[in-house]
């Protein structure tokens, strides 16, 4: 059975193939005929393998696995991977308390903006409520993402942004256009667990750079790049998903030039741009949109809920990504989602709700830390704003099975290894700061720490 | 320089690669070194390959062509293939007649309830304004199709019915899912232009199944899955684009008992389905989602602007589905698009919109069909019901001809061969009849047709 079954996942056998002949293949594998005949029989009761009146077994195509990203079936017996952390936060109804979460409470939203802005929408034009839109989205929302990267210093045209269904979906789009199965993509380590996910839909080898507390390690990502050639690195410049670090202008010059001595195009995903107190630097700015491509998107800043990301990169990479994404989704976002953004990030509420959310942030991070330090549970680094805080657990405390405790508690963290492309982060657990204050969190980490 | 390309095309020379040294290469080509020197400096000027001091050649990584789908860089000069009725349909502004689009006029469409949603939605929840959603999307929207399923005597659980981006996206999942590259995919020909876009951004071999007015031509597609072995079949059984067919019972039957026996899966896209005057047979229904799987969206019937698709299929794939869309989307489509529409769908006035739509288009398929029997142009059958009409243009006119006249005179069409993986379809144009009163599409197809 496990011979068939190898050879048909290795697609050795492909669907409709004939199997060999019960005489035959008992000769190869030194068995009697009768083995091979249970073997198929049950091959064929799973659903693999079909038989045909007269004429042998054949490799079934519904048998045939189907593209497994998980590793179990159902989502309780699955064992904590990005996909756990993933199905956890989203399906987990609303009164459970997530600091494993990758997003900012609803009462911390700006709700009040969003209900404008749809009252707004719900009296304008009906070619916005009822047609696809345009290739590359809203023209208004567009013209505030170029006005922003001019401020940073970019001189991008107009037509080299364009808007996706999401910043993941953007990522997404990215791969499909330059990557092969087979192709290298370069990762920190840790990373925003999802990357991961992502690439393995891709098909792709990933390879982990060590982060520090000032971007990845600049002799690792080199020799890494000599030794491995990768095509693509996904990073987080400002404030770094899971540690909050910060990349430095020393190792920023660093990265770009091996990039370039070594052709390795990088994505910059900026989604945590906002929350940073002061603007830090970014590889799209050093590199002027030539190898390096922005992404970005509204879900941690307006909401989760009105999808809408973006992509800034070279004129050529855009009109191949444009047609993907007519390919693969008939046109970008809803247009009324991304009206209801451009409508929330035009006026100047924007900027205070933004430096509402900072202050509010600070506060977390400086309580948690405390709640923190109580049970032995210490910073990796005190970032200089978002939501994460990354974490070393007391001495002796698997993350992963303190997730699994807590769960059955009803408290949704997040393990370090999920982020970790080299399973070497068990040690560590991030926590967004902003949902740390039930006192059920503390309870379950005390039960489930060490220290208990 | 044509040696070394299709060779890097190939990837049997992958970023980074060095290449072959001048003379070695110069001893196989049988040339100059001076020869294998200007080619190598040619390469490079197009950025394919790149020179390194004192070491050589090597295959530059963002030299390599990124995958591409349309034929020509910029989109005036591209040939008249599905993305050009995609991104002129989508592009060109609101004043341009577009009878070749997918979609009804913004004045069709049920603008008053999309505005009493979006008030309904603005005094609404704010875990709906700001939250992902759960991984399925929204229950109340679920509930509505899982009842409707039911009403079609499908016994499927509501666990079976997930939401997504849009109805392509949802295609483009049970691809992702099912299909490996080089996998044989069925489609009708002709059928839906995007179809085959899609497919080609999967990699996969496709195969076309002359379609009749009862459905594909069951002789035929039983030689091409004993021949070819496809994976997938993929086709609207309700209202066929760009036919307007309908699928007749005995050719369902048959159909779907060749997919038995050769293990086919379908994908029946029900898009169209409620522009149908009475529900004539499907094949999801027949098979009882078993290796049938059902998708949808409400862009034709709705708002193509609030983008929301749907699956139901067999909940092992739908557990894959969930998490390919985190993977590739971090989930499903805006909650607030889905509860736009579950809100619309949920009273009695989906259904008098339905009906309103239904008689409008009768006029409208009427009023074309005189105007174009003048022009000496005929469908090819009369539709039971929705917008397209299949026509024959007069002998002698070619279809792309005739579009990229209309187009330099500000006239959209969809010509026949964008519909046709066999291209045998370049007497045929698909007209949007919703969209045919403008007069300058009376005079931009006199003027293309050999009438004239």
């Amino acid at each position: 059975m496990a011979a068939i079954e190898s050879r048909i996942a290795a697609r050795l056998l492909a669907p409709g193939d004939r199997l060999p002949s019960i005489r035959r293949f008992a000769a190869t594998m030194g068995v009697s005929p009768s083995t091979v005949v249970e073997a198929y029989d049950r091959l064929a009761a799973e659903g693999l393998i079909r038989a045909r009146r007269g004429s042998g077994f054949y490799v079934a195509a519904t048998g045939q696995p189907p593209l497994k990203l998980a590793d179990a079936e159902t989502p309780k017996a699955r064992a904590v991977d990005p996909f756990w952390v993933s199905r956890q936060s989203l399906d987990a109804d609303d009164t459970v308390p997530k600091p494993g979460c990758g997003w900012l409470p609803a009462d911390w939203m700006p709700n009040e903006a969003m209900r404008r802005a749809m009252r707004a929408l719900a009296r304008g034009n009906e070619t916005v409520l009822s047609y696809y839109g345009s290739t590359r989205g809203s023209p208004a929302l567009r013209r505030l993402l170029h006005a922003r990267l001019v401020e940073e210093g970019i001189d991008a045209a107009p037509e080299q942004v364009m808007l996706t269904g999401s910043g993941t979906q953007a990522l997404d789009l990215i791969c499909r256009l330059l990557l092969n199965p087979g192709d290298t993509v370069l990762i920190d380590d840790p990373c925003y667990f999802n990357f991961q996910a992502l690439l393995k839909a891709h098909r792709v080898k990933v390879v982990g750079v060590p982060y520090t507390p000032v971007g990845p390690d600049t002799a690792r990502f080199e020799t890494v790049l000599a030794a491995e050639r990768p095509r693509l690195y996904i990073t987080n410049s400002a404030l770094h998903n899971p540690t909050g670090a910060t990349l430095s202008p020393p190792v920023a010059h660093r990265l770009l030039n091996a990039a370039t001595r070594h052709d390795l195009i990088i994505v910059e995903d900026d989604i945590f741009a906002d929350f940073e107190p002061e603007p830090s630097i970014r590889l799209a700015a050093l590199d002027g949109l030539s190898r390096v491509i922005r992404i970005g998107s509204f879900s941690k800043t307006l909401s989760a809920s009105v999808r809408c990301g973006y992509i800034a990169a070279r004129t050529d990479w855009i009109e191949g990504l444009v047609d993907l994404q007519i390919a693969t989704n008939f046109g970008g976002p809803s247009p009324v989602s991304a009206e209801l953004i451009a409508h929330m990030l035009a006026g100047g509420g924007y900027r205070k709700h933004m430096e509402e959310l900072r202050l509010r942030l600070v506060r977390a991070r400086r309580d948690t830390t405390t709640r923190l330090h109580d049970l032995g549970i210490e910073p990796w680094l005190q970032p200089r704003g978002g939501f994460y805080l990354w974490c070393r657990l007391p001495e002796g405390t698997d993350s992963a099975e303190l997730a699994q405790t807590a769960v059955a508690r009803n408290v949704v963290l997040a393990p370090g290894n999920v982020f970790s492309p080299s399973q070497t982060a068990s040690a560590f657990m991030r926590f967004n700061v902003a949902h740390m204050a039930d006192p059920r969190i503390h309870a379950a980490l005390k039960a489930g720490t060490s220290h208990a």
